[in-house]
């Protein structure tokens, strides 16, 4: 009788994206000492990737406003994690539409970052395709986040899958951005995803949304029909219902590299103090956007605002019957 | 191309927990009026069961200390309830070793109640035999509950199913009290039972928790490999880390008799401020517990205990380290 969740594929790589993902709750308002925890944290737990936050474009966002984990500048970055020496990889996301990457992405050989994740919508393909061989040239690994797939028609999948999987990118991520995705919908596209990328080597990725509280078992099916790249966070930080809790997989993940004891040190001293001043999870009106495949927006501004909130059913009839 | 998850299952039935299970948390010291509020949305919603306690024994808990859901006396009930004229079946939970079932369980007749459901621990296997026998010739529908299976031997759980599938019980729900299993494990079980039960017409159940946020994924699993009989609670009220969410499971569900308002509206008015009075959910130190396979006792103390709760470093030293 075969126990599969006793054992392990050293395979397994994590990503940790607390800070990039958890900063579209807070305009990526963290203090240093919260990036310098969370960086060692991802160190002594043994995580592969820590993912810092974006590399979007000053003339958009406006620095005033949004911390520096929206632009990742390397001196930011710097003086955080000096030349980053441990094996722990560093990643900025950059996405489509949102980034200045010709100027704002560096040769290689002047970032402290190993990896660029680029991000975007399935009619956004044409840029990232230039943005992966863009970063490649540079001298960075680089992964391929097709967000919102749960709305994306399955011939347009296809077709990205059939380009990207000619790119030099590494890494194909299945993209849950609504929560809205069950296990099988999870089975369907990794199994996609690999049917394209194996051929040219692509590793496959999941990064998961907790709307429906799936973040977890979606990020385990997507392990079991072949995801090697598993995006999580800590506490489940993220934007809405939050992302997949590093503390749930890598308990799942069995490998002895990795340690549990510092993310649970972690969530203590900066994680549950943190949700007395933002808030994170998957509260009823997450769960309405995720089971309807709608976008958090309307959910996270219904939550922001202390007349709406808690109101299910005046949001369920704005969600189901408008 | 299979979409399994748009569509339904007609024989799926659905068992509301909310006060027997949620009742773990506060000594079933529920007011009439929430009680009330939990009957009407299960009506109104479309659910197939709903348990409203326990028949436990006054010699064994003190009516000075347990709410009236403690025990179930039929004028209790019936004071909520009445004669129950709706389509809503009424079950009561009646554990080995805490019940005076032989006076308590009173012949159906006389009862309020349709279903007996028997929970017992696999030691306990031969009174729960008695107890079935008993409560299906008082005129009752029965289903058998055999806790913490994560902790039985696979031979014990065997013989269990051996045995029960002679009995007149019309149900077997394979419970994860400890919230410690994975979906590969959830299906090892349902196949397991179904292989059991297949023969003699029984109908196969799911109880999960919540410790790993994977109770709605777990009973998805279960469902998927052909479970017909699934547990939930509104919001996933119930001990410890709680149960899976009503919400969540009627939305999966796609039968159109469910109806997800009158939940989300129970959730307003009725669950939401609970939370400021009562405690569930999947909190890091139930997760720990339900990753070591542990009764959650440890947990729950440590959290009703303002000097040790969110102190998950200590607790984790306790729970892997001793």
């Amino acid at each position: 009788m075969k126990a599969p969740w006793i054992t392990y594929r050293p395979e397994i790589k994590v990503l940790d994206c607390t800070v990039r993902d958890g900063g579209l709750v807070n305009d990526h308002q963290f203090s240093d000492d919260f990036v310098r925890a969370v960086y060692r944290t991802c160190v002594a737990a043994g995580v592969d990737y820590m993912e810092i936050g974006y590399k979007n474009s000053e003339a958009i966002f406006d620095r005033k406003k949004c911390g520096p984990w929206r632009f990742c500048r390397e001196e930011d970055v710097r003086r955080i994690v000096g030349d980053n020496a441990t094996s722990l990889k560093l990643t900025a996301m950059i996405d489509a539409g949102k980034t200045d990457w010709q100027n704002d992405v560096w040769a290689k050989k002047d970032s402290v970052f190993d990896t660029m994740r680029v991000a975007f919508y399935v009619h956004q393909l044409a840029e990232a395709v230039e943005m992966i061989q863009d970063a490649h040239e540079k001298g960075y690994e680089t992964w391929a986040n097709l967000m919102a797939a749960s709305t994306a028609k399955e011939t347009e999948i296809d077709q990205a899958l059939e380009i990207l999987s000619q790119t030099p990118v590494s890494t194909l991520v299945v993209v849950d951005s609504y929560g809205s995705m069950y296990a099988e919908q999870i089975e369907q596209l990794v199994q996609k995803y690999l049917g394209f990328g194996r051929q040219t080597g692509k590793e496959i990725g999941v990064h998961a949304h907790n709307n429906q509280q799936l973040a977890f078992a979606n990020s385990i099916e997507a392990i079991i029909h072949g995801a090697n790249r598993i995006d999580a966070s800590l506490g489940g930080l993220g934007r809405g219902a939050g992302n997949c809790p590093m503390e749930l997989l890598l308990g799942f993940l069995r490998n002895p590299k990795f340690k549990l004891r510092p993310v649970y040190a972690a969530l203590e001293h900066h994680i549950a103090p943190l949700r007395s001043q933002i808030e994170w999870g998957p509260y009823p009106e997450y769960i309405m956007t995720g089971q309807f495949n709608q976008h958090p927006r309307a959910a996270i501004e219904t939550r922001e605002n202390s007349q709406l909130k808690d109101r299910y059913v005046a949001f369920y009839d704005r969600v189901v019957m408008q």
